[in-house]
C-alpha cells in the first residue's frame, strides 16, 4: 500500500508538509481514477524496479523518506542511507508504540517538512492525548555548507577543518515525552550521524546521542530496569562504554544555577568514530533500539497510577526545570535556534505543554519529592558499578 | 517606627534573609524588654544622630538599605547613595500599589540577602494573588571585582577598560507583574546605575533600563495611554529620547526565531551619561516613576474583566513565549545565571506561575488573537509620530 502512496506522490509531486494518514483514504481511490495512462506508467515503473536487487519496504515509515527513494536504492552501502533508514524505523516503531498505549486511538500528527537548504524532516507529534501530554518526535536529515557558528563550534572541539565551504550531511532521531500521570517519567533521546568534507577533500564522520530519563517521582525498580536495560545495549558493542557514557550524561544534563540534574540520566556521548563506522553504527543502532523496552515497561505499570493536585503540581514545577535546561543549556537547541532556516517547531517540540515556576519552591528532604531532589543534587550509581575514589 | 526597627537590627545585628513586616510586631515589644541599657544607648544614639544634618526617611521601604545606613548618611551626594535611595524608594511605591489593587488583603513577601561577594538585595514577590499571579520586584546593590565575562561583554560593547582587577558597583531595580486575568497586561521594567574603576583610577559610569508592556490582547486605549506616558517622561529631559528609545525596545525585545516582539514595547536604552550624571539620573528616575502612571490604570480598568478558558490559554501560550524570550536572549537573565554566587531565585522570579506550550498554535488572523500577532510580527508606531521612510 506504501509503494502505492510512494507513487503517487511521485505523480503529484512531493508537497512540503504532509498528513499522511488523512491522505491515505484520499490517495488510493484518487490513484485509480488516474485512468490509463498512469497505469501504464505505474505498470513499467514496477517492472523497472523489479529487476533492481535492492527494494526498499516503506510499509511502516512515519512519511517518505527525506532522501529521494531512488538515491536511497542506488546507494545501499552510504552510510547516509543506512543511517536515515535507521532513524526512519525507529522512529517509526517508537511513534506505533506510544499510540498503542493510548486508549481513545489517538494518533501522531505528521509533518514531513523541506528545507530550502536542502534535507528536510518528518515531525510526529501526538497532544494533549490521555496518556501522553505531549509526545514529539522528529528526524532530520540535511545538508548544505556548514554555517560559520557550526564551524567555529566543531573546531572548539577539536575537528580540523580546512577554510572554504564545508558541505556537510546530518541525519538524526530525538524524542522527548511528556507523559500525563506524574509517576510516569519523561524520556529523551537523541541519536545522530554527522558527515563534513573540506576543500582538501578529507571527509570526517562522528556518530552522537544518548538516553536519558526524568521520573518525578522516584522509583527504584523503574530506574535500574532503565539503566540495565541502556548497559545491555552498550555492553554487547564495549564493555566500557555504558559507565563511560553514564558520568557524561550525568554531567551533561546538568542545570548550573540549580546545582542539580534534569533527571535521573541514562547514557550520553558525541564523537564516536572508532573503532569502523559499521562498528559505530552498529553501536547507536543498539542504542536506538534499547528505548522501547527501557521506557514501555515503566508507562505501562504506571500509567494509571493514582495522583493529586500536589503530585501534579509538582511535576509541573519540574517540567519548569526540563524547560531551563532546555532553553539556557542545551546545545541541541541553541545550535538549532541560531541557525538560520531551521524549523524552529520542530525544535520546540521538546517544551512540555504546561511547566510551572513558584519562587523559592524547596520540598522538605523527607517528602517524596525531596527524595528524588537528593539524587538529582547527587547521581546515584543505579547498579553499583561504579568505583569508589 | 522603621526607626526603632533599623535601630533593633543593628542591636542584633544584621539578618540575611529577612521578612521584615513579619518580624515589625515581634520586635518592637522585644525593644521595650531589653532593659535599661539599651534604652540609655538608644537615647544617646539618637541623640548624636538628631545632630547630624543628613537624615534617612527609610519609613515606606520594604527593607533596610543594603548599604549601611551610617555610610549612607555620610555620603548624600554620592551616585550610588542616590541611585540605591531611589531604587528602593520606587520599589516601595510600586509594591504597595500592586498590593492595593488585591481583594484579600494579598501582601508581597520579603527576602533581603546578601551576596558574600559584596552587596545584596531585595526581593518581593507576590504569588497567587487574586489579580497578581505572580509579581516580583526586586533591587539589587552588588560590588566586588568584575568578573571576566563582564570584563569582556563591556570591552565589546566599546568601554575601555584597563587590565587588572576592576571594582564595580551596580545598583538597579527591576520588576516584572503578571496578572492574573488575560485582559490585564504583563509590565516590566528596569532602571539600573553602573560604575567601574580601572587600574589607572578612571572611573567609568552609566545608567541603563527600560520599561514595556505585553498585553494578551490588544487594547489601542491602554496602548496609547501606556506609551504617551512614557513619553512624557522622556520629554521632560530631551524631546528626541522617546522616539529613540522606543525603537530600541522593538529591537530588543524581540524573539527572532519566532520572527515577533515579546509585547508592544515601550522604552529600552543603555549606556546614558550625558549631558551629565545629575541629568542622567534625573531622566532615569523621571522614567521609573512613570512606572505606576503606566500601569496601575489599566489594572484597575480591566481586572475584572469577562474572560473564559479560551483567553486563558491564550494568555499561557503568551507566556511560553515570554519565557523562550527571558532564558534564550535577555542579555540579564544570561548574564546574571552564568555569574558565580548570583542568586538565581531573584533572577528567574521573572517566570510566569504558569507556561504553555502547544506545537504549531498559530490563531487565525481575522481572530482577537490574530490581531495581537499582527501587531507583534510589525509594531505600530502608537503615538503616530515616527518619521515614514
Amino acid at each position: 500500500m506504501f509503494r502505492t502512496i510512494r507513487q503517487s506522490f511521485r505523480a503529484f509531486g512531493t508537497i512540503g508538509v504532509l498528513q499522511m494518514r488523512k491522505k491515505v483514504n484520499f490517495r488510493y481511490p484518487a490513484a485509480i481514477v488516474l485512468g490509463t495512462g498512469a497505469t501504464i506508467w505505474w505498470t513499467t515503473k514496477r517492472a523497472h524496479m523489479d529487476r533492481r536487487k535492492q527494494k526498499l519496504n516503506l510499509t511502516n515509515f512515519m512519511a517518505i523518506p527525506i532522501t529521494s527513494v531512488q538515491q536511497l536504492e542506488d546507494n545501499p552501502e552510504d552510510m547516509k542511507t543506512k543511517m536515515e533508514l535507521m532513524i526512519m524505523k525507529i522512529q517509526a516503531d517508537f511513534c506505533r508504540a506510544l499510540e498503542a498505549e493510548e486508549y481513545a486511538g489517538q494518533k501522531f500528527r505528521i509533518d514531513r517538512w523541506e528545507r530550502k537548504e536542502g534535507g528536510g524532516g518528518i515531525t510526529c507529534v501526538l497532544q494533549d492525548g490521555e496518556v501522553f501530554e505531549k509526545a514529539g518526535v522528529n528526524i532530520s536529515v540535511v545538508s548544505g555548507n556548514l554555517p560559520p557558528g557550526a564551524v567555529q563550534q566543531m573546531r572548539s572541539r577539536g575537528k580540523k577543518l580546512a577554510d572554504g565551504p564545508l558541505p556537510f550531511f546530518a541525519a538524526g532521531v530525538s524524542a522527548v515525552i511528556h507523559p500525563r500521570n506524574p509517576m510516569v517519567p519523561t524520556i529523551h533521546f537523541n541519536y545522530r550521524y554527522f558527515e563534513v568534507k573540506d576543500s582538501t577533500g578529507e571527509k570526517q564522520w562522528w556518530f552522537g546521542g544518548g538516553t536519558d530519563l526524568t521520573p518525578y517521582y522516584l522509583n527504584d525498580e523503574d530506574s535500574i530496569h532503565f539503566h540495565r536495560t541502556l548497559k545491555a545495549a552498550c555492553d554487547e558493542h564495549d564493555s566500557g562504554y555504558y559507565l563511560r557514557f553514564k558520568k557524561w550524561c550525568d554531567e551533561y544534563f546538568h542545570i548550573p544555577h540549580r546545582k542539580e540534574c534534569r533527571g535521573i540520566g541514562g547514557i550520553f556521548f558525541d564523537d564516536i568514530d572508532e573503532p569502523s563506522q559499521e562498528d559505530s553504527f552498529a553501536f547507536v543502532t543498539s542504542c536506538a533500539k534499547s528505548v522501547i523496552p527501557s521506557y514501555l515497561p515503566l508507562v505501562q505499570r504506571h500509567k494509571n497510577d493514582a495522583y493529586g493536585d500536589l503530585e501534579r503540581t509538582w511535576q509541573l514545577l519540574r517540567r519548569g526545570r526540563y524547560v531551563e535546561f532546555n532553553l539556557i543549556y542545551d546545545r541541541g537547541t541553541k545550535f538549532g535556534l541560531h541557525t538560520p532556516g531551521a524549523r524552529f517547531e520542530s525544535i520546540l517540540m521538546s517544551l512540555p505543554l504546561t511547566a510551572r515556576w513558584e519562587y523559592m519552591h524547596e520540598p522538605k528532604a523527607s517528602s517524596r519529592e525531596g527524595q528524588l531532589m537528593a539524587v538529582l543534587k547527587n547521581p546515584r550509581d543505579w547498579l553499583q558499578i561504579e568505583q569508589k575514589p
